[in-house]
This record gives structure tokens, C-alpha cells and sequence, in this order.
């Protein structure tokens, strides 16, 4: 065992989200050097724990009024946002969490709630251009412990622990190209750390990021997973007999932990060279205004139904701000839109919403 | 009693939102001659009913490139839809609603669902000029009924029907001349159907159209109500030994219309006045931005706490279209906006939100 393993988990996984927003920042960064750098923004939970923002943002550039010698920048808004927190749950929030999390070994009677614990980064990237694509990946882990012994500063035994997480793709016109190797840069990633996670996760994706009142996906997928722990897994179906095999999914907090580093790792080369053969491609006023209509899709996937942006709202002292980050700059609702229609290339990329496809 | 009384109460009300509607477009159309009339939209309900949309909607016109001969149009994007709809309630629907409905005199078994009407009116009008407050209002009345005799065209037994609606302004900018205005013009018009009526209607309107996240109200409020009948009224409290007594408020369902009729007549000189004061007033990219960022709170309330939406939304096959038009066209989301700050114009906005005034 390294010396690595033998910390505790929490520690482990807040340093790799916090190494994970620096690389990628810097890596957005160093693509559009002319542009302001991200604007970082550390903040304390009054109740336990800390996080950092970095959030790119210039809402004084309008691409309508960007002189002949300015440049617009490569992206129009991001967030990348760390948090690592801790304190205590209450009861029903432990109680209606149980639900999802169907393995959590937890006591029945929670008087006074019990001390938890989160790690995890969570990103949106809009850029400016309509043909790049936004998108958006969320890493975490989650613990829930019992109270510790008086006087100690140590927490207390662990009760229960999970990884959850993805990333997905929103683009605003379809090139095949482009979902391919989205798809593909993040299962070669993960597919060391088990042979069905890109399946099961891919369809987990498919089915978590849909819009039932306008029947489309928000685009054209990624993976999602949440509550992986050691314990069987409903939505990571196994062959008859293979519970337990290590080659088909991670099973111990180790295992789970070199997983989720791995799709972590995957973001960068699954997304960046997509953004820069795409950021400077001409667009039309119609293209822009498309954007801005699929945008509202966006908008109404994550305030209607994203998990979430809900859970997180109703937090209290929840930071309304970092929460809402993920929401774009600009967005346009039309009244029965013209665009999108057959034949065109704004129809292209409905389709692809519309009827779900594999793309590795 | 007079022959109109004695027609059945679903035409009548079907009849008044119809004719408010054309009224409604009528002056808006009257006050902006130069730009395109309203689309009229008119469609019918598979399992039953029919409605139409009246949508005013110039996606092609950008103030941005607006030359200096065009004008740009007073509304920037507006609905005015009624609908006259009936079919078959499904039981877990009706029991759901009998929270909210508590006179409802239902039976507790419900195979099969039961027979309902619903006909009102429901409009949104979000002006172009930041100084032009957006406004909303709808006006609502439902039956639910027995099964009708076999081969009758009749409707069976009234089992219940309540009405239901109100109107509030949401200002970017506060005239507190404007907010005044608004109020006491539908405070005039519905105190002769009841003294307790503007009191209970304010109060519930601010607790309504409120976003706990923000800890603000969407605008500086107006009136509103639901499952208004002949039963005693939880949000509309009488002094001791005055319950039954119509000086106070409606009681039977003619009383009831009467009210609502006089709530649906008040809208245009609420309204009318103020958006034309406004819309010519000079503004600045800084106030459109505002606009816009205010806007965004408009979507939030909207989209995940709206009752309305929620419920439409969730309805199988309803109309997304019509019921999303509330939605408004150009949207803007700023992280932590610098917008808004103590000693600014739109300072003073965001205390009269965050500060629940009394304007009459």
C-alpha cells in the first residue's frame, strides 16, 4: 500500500478535485490568452467547509457591438467550481437520500441527524461561438459518518460513502465528428476501471438528461452515475453470476476512487479539442439566434429537472450563486420557433436530440 | 332574473374570457399601429375542448440593429391565450387537487376519474423598453361534474367548480407612481364584489409570487386567489360571526363571476396607462442589461415554482407551446451581477422586492 492510500479518503479526494479545477482553468486559460483570465472566488461555508468559483465572465463584450480589431472571447460564460464541505444532516434529508442510495447502511432512528461530508468539482462552459458546444461535467464523493467522540477532532466511524458524477455534451449543430470522439475519449478513460461502466453509464446519461414536456435529450449525451459504492449496483447490470468481478465495475472505495479520477481525467481531451475546431468557425445571426433558442432548453432542463440545481436550491444557506452558474448569458424563448425545421442544419442536431443514437 | 343568468355558468365564462381576449389584443394592437398585429393562433384539444393564442412575437428585430428610421416594436413579446377545456380527470389528479380544494364535495372512490370543465384566460406582456414593466394575468373557472346519463350530450351533476386568477406587475425599474396605480385601479374595481377581497388577494399574491431562493418577490405584486366557491375561504379571513356575509366577499356563483368579471375588466386600465408612460422613455445598454438580468428571475419563478407550469407541464399531451409563451424572449444570467447595488436606480427596485410594500 502507498503512502497515498493510507490517507483518509476525504483528504484524497479534495486534492484531486482542487489539482483537477486548476488544470482545467488553466487549460481554457491558455487557450484564449488575450481574454481575461477566470475570475476566482474562494468562499467559507458558515456551517463547515470551503469551496472556490472560478468563473469566466464579460458581460460588457456584445458581439454586436465588438469592434472591426476586437475578438470576441472564445467562451461567453463558465463556471468551475470546487466545494468541499461538511456538517451535519438532518434526519428527513438522510431519510428522503436513503431512497436513491438503497445501500446506505443507516440506522432507522436519526435523532439530531448525522455528520456528512462532500467533495466534488462541477463545471458548465458556454462558449460564444454556435458551434461550439456546451458542456458540463460534475465529479463527487460523498460521505455520511457517525458522530464523533466528544472532544475529538477526528470524525466518526463511517456509515456509509459513494462517488457519483459525469459529463455530457450540448451542442448546438450536430457534427458527428465531434460527438465521436466525445464519446470515445471518455470510454477509452474509464474502460480500464470496468468493461460495462461506459455501457450502463452512457444509458444512465441517455435517460438523465431529458426533457419530457419537449420529448429530446438535452444533447447528445455523455455518462452519468451516481451512489457507487461496493454494494450491487441496480443501474450497472451484470452478466448472471459476475457480481463481485472487478473487471466489469470498481467495487472498493479504492477502486471507485481510481474510476473517478480516471472520467475526471477524460474531461479535457474529451472536450477542448472539440471547442478549438470549432471557436472561430464563421456563424450567421440565425446561428447565433439558435444558440440562444437551444440555450433555453438548457435552461429549462436545469431548473425544471436537474436534481441537482433543485436539492440545491432548497438547501438552506445554499450559495444561490455557484448553484445558478451553470444557467448561460444569454437565452431567447421564441413562440413556436421556425428553427429546427427537417431538412436544415438546425433539424440535424433535433434529430440527434430527439432519437438517441450510439456514438462509440 | 335576467336570461343571461339563467344560461349555464361553463358558456358564460367561456364567453367573457373570449371577448376580454379580443379586447385585450385589441388595445395593445391600438397603441403600436406600426408593428405587426398579434399572430392568432387557434387550436383544438384532442380529448376535448379548444383555445387560442394570441402570440405577439418579432424575433427578426434586434434593438442592436434597429436603423434609425425603424422603430422597434412596444412589446417585445406578449400572449394573451384562453382556453375552453373538458375531458376526463383521472382520480390520482383529482385527489391531488382536493388538497388545494378542500370544499370540494368529492366522492372517495373515483374509478375512472370524473367529467371536468375548465375555461379561462391567461396573459403575459413583457414590453421592450426596460422602463415597461412586465405584467401577467389570468382568469380561470372549473367544474367537475358526475358522469353524464348515457347518450346525453348534457354534463352530469355539478359535484364542484370554484374560480380562480389575479394579475401582478413585475417593474425593472421602480415608478412608485406606476405600482400605486396598479393597485388601486384593481383594488377600485373589485371592492364593490367585497370589502375583504383587495386585502386577502394582495397578501396572498406576495406570498405567491415569491423565490425563496432569491428571498425575493418577482415583482411588486397585485392580487391573487384560487378555489374561490361558495365555501369558507382559509386565505380570505372574515372578522368573528361575519362568514356568509356578501359585503365582504362572494359567496354564490353568480356573485363569484361577477367578481371575476370585474377582476378581467380591470387588467387594461391597470396596465395601459403605465406601459404608456413608459414605452418611450430613453434608456441605456446598462438598463437593457438589467432588463434582461431581471428577466432571468421572471424564468426561476417561472420554471420551478409556478403551480401553473408545473402542473401543465407535467399534463400528458399539453400544449408546451402555450403554456412556455410566459417565458420572456431575450433572457440574460450574470454570475453575481454588480447590478442592483444600494443608492442605484435599480437598487431602489431591488428593496421594493426584497421588502413587501403596501401601494394603496
Amino acid at each position: 500500500m502507498s503512502a497515498s492510500t493510507t490517507r483518509p479518503m476525504r483528504d484524497r479526494v479534495a486534492e484531486f478535485v482542487t489539482a483537477l479545477q486548476d488544470e482545467i482553468v488553466g487549460a481554457f486559460e491558455r487557450l484564449d490568452p488575450e481574454s481575461p483570465p477566470f475570475k476566482r472566488d474562494s468562499w467559507l461555508r458558515a456551517k463547515g467547509g470551503s469551496g472556490r468559483s472560478c468563473v469566466f465572465a464579460t458581460p460588457e463584450i456584445d458581439p454586436a457591438t465588438v469592434g472591426p480589431n476586437e475578438r470576441p472571447s472564445v467562451l461567453e460564460k463558465a463556471g468551475v467550481n470546487v466545494s468541499v464541505v461538511h456538517g451535519t444532516l438532518p434526519g428527513p434529508a438522510i431519510r428522503q437520500m436513503r431512497g436513491d442510495h438503497q445501500s446506505m447502511p443507516l440506522p432507522e432512528d436519526l435523532p439530531g441527524g448525522l455528520p456528512f461530508f462532500a467533495a466534488g468539482i462541477s463545471l458548465v462552459i458556454h462558449p460564444r461561438n454556435p458551434h461550439a458546444p456546451t458542456t458540463h461535467a460534475n465529479y463527487r464523493y460523498f460521505e455520511i459518518c457517525e458522530h464523533s467522540t466528544e472532544g475529538s477532532e477526528e470524525p466518526g466511524k463511517l456509515l456509509a460513502w459513494w462517488f457519483g458524477g459525469g459529463s455530457d455534451l450540448t451542442p448546438n449543430y450536430l457534427y458527428e465528428e465531434d460527438a465521436e470522439h466525445f464519446h470515445k475519449t471518455i470510454k477509452s478513460h474509464i474502460e480500464p476501471h470496468g468493461s460495462a461502466l461506459y455501457p450502463a453509464l452512457k444509458k444512465w446519461c441517455d435517460e438523465y438528461f431529458y426533457i419530457p414536456h419537449r420529448g429530446e435529450a438535452r444533447g447528445i449525451g455523455g455518462i452519468f452515475f451516481d451512489d457507487l459504492n461496493s454494494g450491487k449496483h441496480l443501474k450497472i447490470p451484470l452478466p448472471e453470476g459476475r457480481d463481485g468481478d472487478n473487471t466489469l465495475r470498481p467495487y472498493s472505495q479504492e477502486e471507485c476512487f481510481q474510476f473517478l479520477q480516471a472520467a475526471g481525467k477524460s474531461f479535457i481531451p474529451s472536450y477542448l479539442p472539440i471547442l478549438e475546431r470549432r471557436y472561430k468557425a464563421p456563424s450567421t445571426p440565425l446561428q447565433r439566434r439558435w444558440q440562444l433558442v437551444r440555450r433555453g432548453r438548457y435552461v429549462e432542463f436545469n431548473l425544471i429537472y436537474d436534481r441537482g440545481t433543485k436539492f440545491g436550491l432548497m438547501t438552506p444557506e445554499a450559495r444561490v450563486e455557484s448553484i445558478l452558474m451553470s444557467l448561460p448569458e444569454t437565452v431567447r424563448w421564441e413562440y413556436m420557433t421556425e428553427l429546427g425545421g427537417e431538412g436544415t442544419e438546425e433539424g440535424k442536431l433535433m434529430d440527434a436530440v430527439k432519437n438517441v443514437r450510439e456514438w462509440v
